[in-house]
């Protein structure tokens, strides 16, 4: 419960319909897309403008209320969950396209911007925004800032991080900063990269200035079948391997494929243990030279069959499945659980095999359908809640899997943050030293630990009552060294 | 003067000759490329290993004896400048190139291995290391880290921090760590990109894993000549504004040309007023195509003559020139000083005319060679440190450029780095709340302030002391927010 004489302050920020307080108006706040956690907050305030920011958060500040920034609420790590007795500072109001420069190869927007919308703007100059995560119709930048968002396109153009040149915003203090700058390098430290997926913890992003990048005039896939997990896995190295680097390179292994199909009919072959999606864009005789060498590798490879798509249209159907995996698993199984981990490409075919084998011993299916140009594994462990122990073995086998990744020398998120979901994981993945240091630059930003408490960063004395700590990764020469 | 104790501890961490005290020994390292500041060391060690290292850092928190650390000594802002009653910690013996993996297409490098060793390393592979310092036969990889090195080819490649993946280093305190991971993406803030570039002020760099690309199978280059200095500023912007990313887009000129041409004899048109260099890479069908384009888009901007190279000799022949454009200014005047500046491209016309219009003011001649692309201006003030008054009217002439950059939406520094030189400008280009949040940060890492100290970031107290507080950028919307 708030104080009622912070309510009042908070109304006089904003317009009446913009402050929310009952548990019926707050309900559509209580989570994220990661609908496991759950929580109304005290208050939600939608403000029109920065000027008004600014104003709730000096005023939260002050008082010393703890404020949670959400932007569309796609999160999957719990990025937005709620605090109980704190604000949720929307910033759905802010979908202003302020400006799209097709000279300096810019646009500016409002955090509240749709990720696909910057595409569809800029499209007009020729242009597009890279990143992609597969809810660019329903994600926001500013939210793709915070979490540092990946996608399909993001082994070739680079995750959100290298396609951000500038964010505005608000400390917790009422401060507006800047971080980047209109030219390609900013003196001091790089605090742009700092805020990017820094989870709403150091600022309360109010604009962002992305990159954009010249339409590819052609783009065509290739779908590729093999009769065995772990050589698909191979050849996802050896397309790499072999220096080309495709617009997109994505794995889907049976279980999805079969879980696709029936509901997108992109004609998957269903006998294959493993299909392989490989993009090349560019000019049509640099993706016709590249397509053939794709074809080469494969081959060579073992893929048991090879597709190219002819057209626009066959193209957009062989990725139809990709991107439609995530429903599709919803319609055959009554829940799933999508975990988020990177591992160097080189142990991928170790770390397929390991999570078939766990997959039968805990009797649970898993599709994984996931960016493997990236390293970046989405294993989706089909459960039911309704079930007694599916819940909890799914859990301890979404944990073995990433522990696993930090064991081959990965992390245990690849794009979806830490959150709430992975708070635990911290402390598995960096030793004390190193979280202590997250808390120090913390520090500088918000000393009072009003941003978006208790996600992203554990405490010391959180992981201490986790009881686990710091797992060694057997792969790196010193165990012990801390890792950031 | 150290205290005797203290040099003997240093002199049982490190073998005999590895240690320098007296001033003969240490008079090579009183500077780096920027000789305007000299100072000479109370000491220089040279560490074979990392826990040689470790130890010396151990030594010197214990002691608060302040430590520079040096790689090749290139720098061209003093950032290994080293402090009269301090340590110089040398990694020139760090020298190894740990691997090189096709697969991951990374090589793993320790800090003191030059540049250009990397991709001569990487030949074997068909991969390179893409960002290329003008100083890249001589200067090392952990000072390309420290100071986010770029190069003609960051235009389309990116800067160091978009080529780095991890980096391994020493706190003060002796603690070693692990910035980013074996993976794309990592959790926690990115410190990763904070620590590039931030000068050896957070950590000693001891290994640093860097991407690799595949080398491009052709490359091609067309020298275009304008009458006009505004004109060629123009189609820099005209060639980025139709959509096409060239492997390098380099401007000289007339004085630059005029200078290098007797050195180099690359057949530049003395009589243009600026050439453009801009270069295709890919495919060969690929270059044919980007290179009609271009010729397209650059005659149309009014460039008088065109030339393509039509064999390797002949590309770099006309790389040359853009190349040694340096010493080969060194030839024609006695003394010169090289300013590193950022600006939009959009504002490159107008800069270009006014550092034209101030070079006559002063008297001082000026010729500019710069990565156009990038808008990183490297204009080179010619003068005489004998003749009464030049070098004053020179440091003015090179305050009043930077100054124009911040006040167009640019910065202080392209590529160069802050380190000594700079300084002042920090005050001019940060508000007092950004210079904190930057000290904040330094906070969270070197609580006594013992690496690197007075380069980088500048004390408030110094700011004030320097009478010159935040220059307000005309052009931005809010004129007083903080910009980092």
């Amino acid at each position: 419960m708030l104080d009622p004489a912070f309510t009042s302050a908070l109304a006089a920020i904003v317009p009446g319909e913009a402050l929310l307080t009952s548990a019926e108006d707050t309900r559509p706040y209580e989570c994220d897309g990661l609908t496991l956690y759950r929580e109304l907050p005290a208050a939600v305030v939608l403000p029109d403008d920065e000027a008004q920011v600014v104003r709730i958060l000096e005023l939260c500040h002050a008082a010393r209320v703890p404020v949670v920034a959400r932007g569309a609420g796609t999160s999957l790590s719990g990025g937005a969950l709620p605090i109980a007795d704190g604000v949720v500072l929307s910033l759905a109001k802010f979908r202003r396209i302020v400006s799209i420069d097709p000279l300096s190869r810019t646009a500016v927007v409002e955090p509240g911007v749709r990720n696909l919308a910057v595409s569809e703007a800029a499209a007009a100059c020729g242009l597009f925004y890279a990143p992609d995560p597969s809810s660019q119709i329903a994600c926001s930048i500013g939210g793709n800032v915070a979490e540092n968002a990946g996608g399909v396109h993001c082994l070739k153009y680079g995750l959100t991080v290298h396609n951000v040149r500038k964010v505005r915003g608000v400390l917790v203090t009422g401060e507006i900063v800047e971080f980047g700058s209109d030219a390609l390098d900013a003196p001091g430290y790089d605090l742009l990269a700092l805020v990017t997926g820094s989870e709403g913890l150091l600022a309360v992003i109010t604009q962002v200035t992305v990159k954009l990048l010249p339409k590819p005039r052609e783009a065509r896939v290739v779908l590729a079948a093999f009769d065995d997990l772990e050589k698909a896995g191979a050849a996802v190295g050896a397309v790499i391997g072999a220096g080309i680097i495709p617009g997109g390179l994505e794995m889907m292994d049976q279980p999805a494929t079969r879980a696709v199909e029936p509901f997108v009919h992109a004609g998957y072959p269903l006998d294959a243990a493993a299909v392989l999606l490989v993009e090349a864009d560019g000019t049509p005789e640099e993706v016709e030279s590249e397509i053939a060498e794709i074809r080469q590798v494969l081959t060579a490879g073992g893929a048991t069959s090879l597709r190219v798509s002819a057209d626009e249209a066959e193209r957009l159907l062989l990725w139809s499945g990709r991107k439609a995996a995530f429903p599709a698993v919803g319609r055959i199984s009554p829940d799933y659980y999508c975990i988020d981990g990177t591992i160097p490409r080189a142990a991928l075919p170790r770390v397929l095999a390991q999570i078939e084998a766990w997959s039968r011993d805990y009797g649970l299916p898993c599709a994984n359908v996931f960016h493997a140009g990236d390293g970046n594994l989405h294993p989706l462990i089909l459960f039911d809640a309704e079930k007694p122990g599916d819940k909890e073995r799914t859990i301890e086998f979404g944990d073995r899997i990433l522990e696993l990744c930090i064991e081959v020398g990965g992390t245990i998120t690849g794009e979806h943050g830490v959150g709430i979901e992975k708070i635990r994981g911290m402390c598995a993945q960096f030793p004390p030293g190193a979280l202590e240091r997250f808390h120090g630059v913390k520090r500088a930003f918000d000393e009072r630990a009003l941003l978006n408490p208790g996600k992203g960063v554990p405490t010391l004395a959180r992981c201490a009552e986790f009881g686990r700590m710091h797992v060694h990764a057997g792969a790196l020469p010193h165990p012990d060294l801390p890792r950031f």
